[in-house]
C-alpha cells in the first residue's frame, strides 16, 4: 500500500480545476487506486470535473519499440508548446508487468519536455490488467483535460492490444514506422494500419532520408486500396525526424485539417460518443468484478477454492461458473 | 449467426478424444460461441476431456510484425513432426479487429505444415476482447491437447498486452527478434525480455550471418544483467534461419532441456497450477459480465441508457455504476 495524502472530493476537484500539478497528480493517483473507498471518492471527483472536460485534442501515439517515439514525442511536444497549447503525456504500457512501471522513467526519457512547465507528463500506472490500465488513463486523460491541458498525448508501446485500447478514447491515432524495418507493406498487421489515422516514417534524417521518402510513397500507394472509412478520411503518410525536428510542423497542421475536417462532418463527436459507451461498459466489467471479490463470502471461500483449482482436480471453468452461482445466490435469497 | 452442426456434449467428447479433426474444429467453434447455451455445452465439453489435457508441450511464440514469425513456425513445425510428435498451431491477433480475423489466412501462411495431417492449424478467432480471445485459445489448446497433439505452439502479434495473456497459458515462451532493426536493446521492453523464456534472432542467413551473431552476444550479455528467475533458468539466446532452417534443432533441443529441468525443480506444475488460477478469474469476469448483460431489466434498459451515455450528459462511470446497482438490486431484494 502506497502511502500518500488523500483529501475530500472537494479538494481533489478545486485543485484540478485550477490546474495545481500536485492534486491533479494526487487525483491521478486516486483514480488508479483498486481500494473501493477511492473508487467512490474517485467517481464524485470524476462526475465533478466531467463538465470541464471535452476541449482537449487527444493524440495516441505507437509503433514498435526502437522506432523512437520518446525522441518523436520529445521534439513533438516541443512544437506543441511553442503553439502556445498546454501539453500533457501519459503512457499505456501493459507489458512492463512484471518490473511494475516503465524500465526508462518516462521523465527521463523526455527530458526538455518534463523541464517544462507548459507540460505534464504522468508515467505509466503500473501494471494490473489491461482494462484496468486502460480505464485508468481514460480518467487520467479527462483529469488532465479539467486541469487545462490542451492537448494530450497518449503514448503505447508495441502493436496490439493497447492500442484498441487507446484507440477507443483518442481522437487522432498516429503509427511511427521506420523505412526498410523489414517485410515493410507485408510486416505491418493490417488491423492496425485500419485503427490509424496517420502513418510517419520517422528518423528520416542523414543517410535514411531517401529510404524514407521510397517508403512513404509505397505506403501511400497501399492505403489506396483499404476500404474507404467512415469518416471519409484518407490516413497520411508523412516523413519525419524526431531527432532533427523536419517534418513535425506538417503533422501538426494535418492533425488540424484532421479535427476541423472531423467537426464540420460531425465524425469528431460520434467518435467521443461511441468512446463513452466503450468507457461505461468498461467501468461495468470493473464494478462487477469488484462486488464479486469484495463480497464476504466469495472472500472467505476463495483460498480453498484456488488450492483445488491448483491441484488440478477440478475444472477451472466448472469452478469459476459454481462461485458466481454461489455469489448470485447469496445476494438472492431463493 | 454462422450457420454450424451443433452436437451433443457427448459427440464432442468423443469425437475430440478419437482425434477426429471435423469435430475439433466444431468444438474450438463452440468454446468460441458467445450464446449462452453454447457456453453450457462447452463447459460440459470442457471438464469431461479436461484429464485427457496436460501431456503437450506449449509453446509461445511472439515477434514484432516482419520479424518472419510464419516462416518460422512453417520451418520449426516440420522439424517437431519430424520427431515423430504431432503439432497444433493456433493464433492470437487481437490487433486485426476491424477485420476480423487474420489478413492473410493462417493456412496460406504456412503452406507445408496445412497439408500434412500430423499438423492442426486453427486461425485467430475473430476479434472480442482479449479477456474473451485469450480465454478461448485456452480452450482451444486444452482441446487440443485432449485431441492427440503433443506440441502447441501459439503465436501471437505484437509486442504488448497479448504476449501477458499467452504466456500465461504457455510452458515455454520464445521471442524473435532481427539484428540490426534499430535500437537494439534499449529498443525492446524490458517487460517483454522479462517474460520470454528464449531470445531467437531469425533471419541470421546471407549478409545477415555476422550481425544476427554479434547481436546474440549483445543480448546474451545483456541478459546476465537481469535479476535471477525463480525458476532458476537464465533466458538463452540462440541465431536461426526459419527460411533455411538453420539453427532449429538447437532451439528445439533448448526447449526439451528447459523442459525436462523445470519438471524436476517443480516449476513445470507449479506454472501450470498457477495458469489455472489465472483461468478462473478469467472466467468468473467473463460469466459475470454475461450475467449482466443478459439480465432481463439490463437488457430492456441499456439501449436508452446508452443514448444518455452518448449525449455526453452523464458521466459514464457514474451510470455505469447506476447500472450494477440496479442489476445487483433486482436479484437481490432489498
Amino acid at each position: 500500500m502506497k502511502k500518500r495524502n488523500r483529501h475530500s472530493a472537494q479538494v481533489y476537484i478545486d485543485g484540478v480545476l485550477t490546474g495545481d500539478r500536485v492534486i491533479l497528480s494526487q487525483a491521478i493517483t486516486l483514480v488508479e487506486s483498486a481500494l473501493s473507498s477511492d473508487q467512490m471518492l474517485a467517481e464524485e471527483v470524476m462526475s465533478a470535473v466531467l463538465p470541464n472536460t471535452g476541449k482537449s485534442v487527444r493524440i495516441g501515439i505507437t509503433g514498435v519499440p526502437g522506432v523512437g517515439k520518446s525522441t518523436f514525442i520529445e521534439r513533438f511536444g516541443q512544437l506543441v508548446l511553442e503553439q502556445g497549447l498546454k501539453l500533457a503525456v501519459l503512457a499505456v504500457d501493459p507489458s512492463s508487468q512484471s518490473s511494475r512501471g516503465s524500465i526508462l522513467g518516462d521523465k527521463t526519457r523526455m527530458e526538455v519536455l518534463s523541464m517544462d512547465k507548459r507540460a505534464y507528463i504522468r508515467p505509466s500506472p503500473s501494471g494490473t490488467t489491461l482494462g484496468g490500465v486502460s480505464a485508468r488513463t481514460r480518467e487520467a486523460m479527462l483529469l488532465c483535460e479539467a486541469a487545462g491541458f490542451d492537448v494530450i498525448f497518449i503514448e503505447t508501446v508495441g502493436v496490439g492490444q493497447s492500442e484498441i485500447a487507446v484507440k477507443g478514447m483518442v481522437d487522432f491515432f498516429l503509427l511511427l514506422m521506420l523505412a526498410g524495418a523489414g517485410d515493410e507493406l507485408q510486416g505491418i498487421k493490417k488491423g492496425i494500419i485500419e485503427m490509424c489515422d496517420a502513418l510517419i516514417i520517422n528518423k528520416a534524417d542523414g543517410e535514411n532520408r531517401e529510404a524514407a521518402k521510397r517508403a512513404k510513397r509505397e505506403y501511400a500507394n497501399a492505403l489506396h486500396l483499404f476500404p474507404a472509412r467512415e469518416n471519409s478520411w484518407l490516413p497520411q503518410v508523412l516523413t519525419c525526424s524526431g531527432l532533427e525536428g523536419d517534418g513535425l510542423e506538417s503533422i501538426w497542421e494535418m492533425i488540424e485539417t484532421y479535427k476541423n475536417k472531423m467537426i464540420s462532418n460531425g465524425f469528431f463527436e460520434a467518435n467521443r460518443a461511441e468512446q463513452r459507451v466503450r468507457w461505461m461498459h468498461d467501468h461495468i466489467g470493473y464494478l462487477l468484478e469488484s462486488s464479486f471479490y469484495q463480497n464476504e463470502v466469495i472472500e472467505r471461500s476463495i483460498q480453498e477454492e484456488l488450492l483445488e483449482i491448483k491441484s488440478g482436480n477440478v475444472s477451472a471453468i466448472k469452478k469459476a461458473r459454481e462461485l458466481v452461482q454461489i455469489f448470485m445466490n447469496q445476494i438472492r435469497p431463493e
